[in-house]
């Protein structure tokens, strides 16, 4: 872990009042995390666009068991891409309508070549992706 | 599940080429699927703009585990929030840290305000919320 | 305008040398500018989340002038609209196509009806709304 | 321009009774024009993804003109793109704020980067680039 730096923001002060009330109601503790949080978010944006460093994504696709063969495919699918797929979780929604949220690790063409892969199959309803980071460095 | 209806789309040959060799690339089967895709994104992104429905979502989160009580306060956030938090996945991305999902449902605005609350705690170094649906009726 | 604040923010040598490399890369005079514009983001986006005060926003279209009656329907519309929609620019982008910005001012609902209404005509092949500021207090 | 084709699309009532009701809010005309739009939508963001042809985008900022010496920097940076921004729009929101857009053609990074460039300039308080389309064959 680096050092702490501290430097100092110039702000005018009604700016600064909305900030603040902003942050309190999200929940942040003070200034300093809400900051970071804002520049974590511009470099992990920045990271997917330059895309050619591997970094981790999540997929969440909601659908129905119902659908003939959905479940196979999708199996089927997720173990051809073992070497990415790290983990899923599945939620039972209701009777007929599943969620499951899959995590991925690799180069972001890749996370997103898997992404569409799967949201597009048949049966799926709805799917996104999440483009997140191995957190290393930020 | 109701009953399937066939209906006729017009479009100029140029436009529909260029679609089919974007769904081809995607993994699509064929073009209805894509665009009934294209539709329930349109639908699930209007649901969370109405905001008066039950519906669901999921937090993705990484975080270094080794901030001081971060995990503690994380379980605690969400022993909060128990009632609306389904279920969660843990995945250690390294040696610091961590990625975790999190099913959550509820009225689009109570989702948000748990993910604001989980992405604004001091450590959280990433945080996006995926506004999907409870697939009824897609 | 309000007096100018200055605050210390604490952050890790890492994450700054990082976000030094963004913001400079992406033009930016200082640290502080940098930070206000994504604070400034932020409670833009809050606004239109809101949604009860008045704003301004952009809608651009691109359309072929070719189609029948278009420009007439789009003149009908924007004259419908003639108390929100500010000003307009117009570009030609070559024989057949047109690019138009609409500069629109009001509710953040009325905005989206009317962005909506253009995007919607027959003949407008791509169109989006910009959900900007009056810019007071920011 | 190309010979228009008819194809059939398959979807369940429920799903069709929904997405008609959502084009018929938007004001769509048919379901044909609202699919078209959704692909077009689709083919464009592909289009600024893949990065390699000319496109067209639109930049609005909202500036103080009280800022010190904005104005001129604003128009000096405007003239070293000159050959890129074609045309620009300005409306004045208030005693102190200014909207102005600008239409810029060129590659996607390139137009990011005269984005990016305008938008970090200190004073302008919000900006957002439209990402949009020559329209030719859309």
């Amino acid at each position: 872990m680096s050092a702490v730096i501290r430097f100092g923001v110039a702000m005018e002060e009604e700016l600064l009042k909305k900030f603040d009330r902003l942050i309190n109601r999200k929940g942040y503790a003070n200034r300093s995390e809400a900051i970071r949080d804002l520049i974590r978010n511009n470099l992990v944006e920045e990271e997917w666009e330059a895309g050619n460093k591997e970094t981790v994504g999540t997929v969440t696709i909601v659908y129905s068991h119902h659908v003939h063969e959905l479940t196979d495919i999708l199996t089927e699918l997720q173990h051809q891409y073992h070497s990415e797929i790290i983990s899923s979780m599945h939620v039972h929604l209701d009777v007929h309508n599943c969620l499951e949220v899959l995590a991925v690790r690799g180069k972001p063409a890749r996370i997103k070549k898997i992404a569409d892969a799967l949201i597009s199959v048949k049966g799926v309803k709805h799917g996104r992706l999440v483009m997140t980071t191995v957190g290393e460095g930020l």
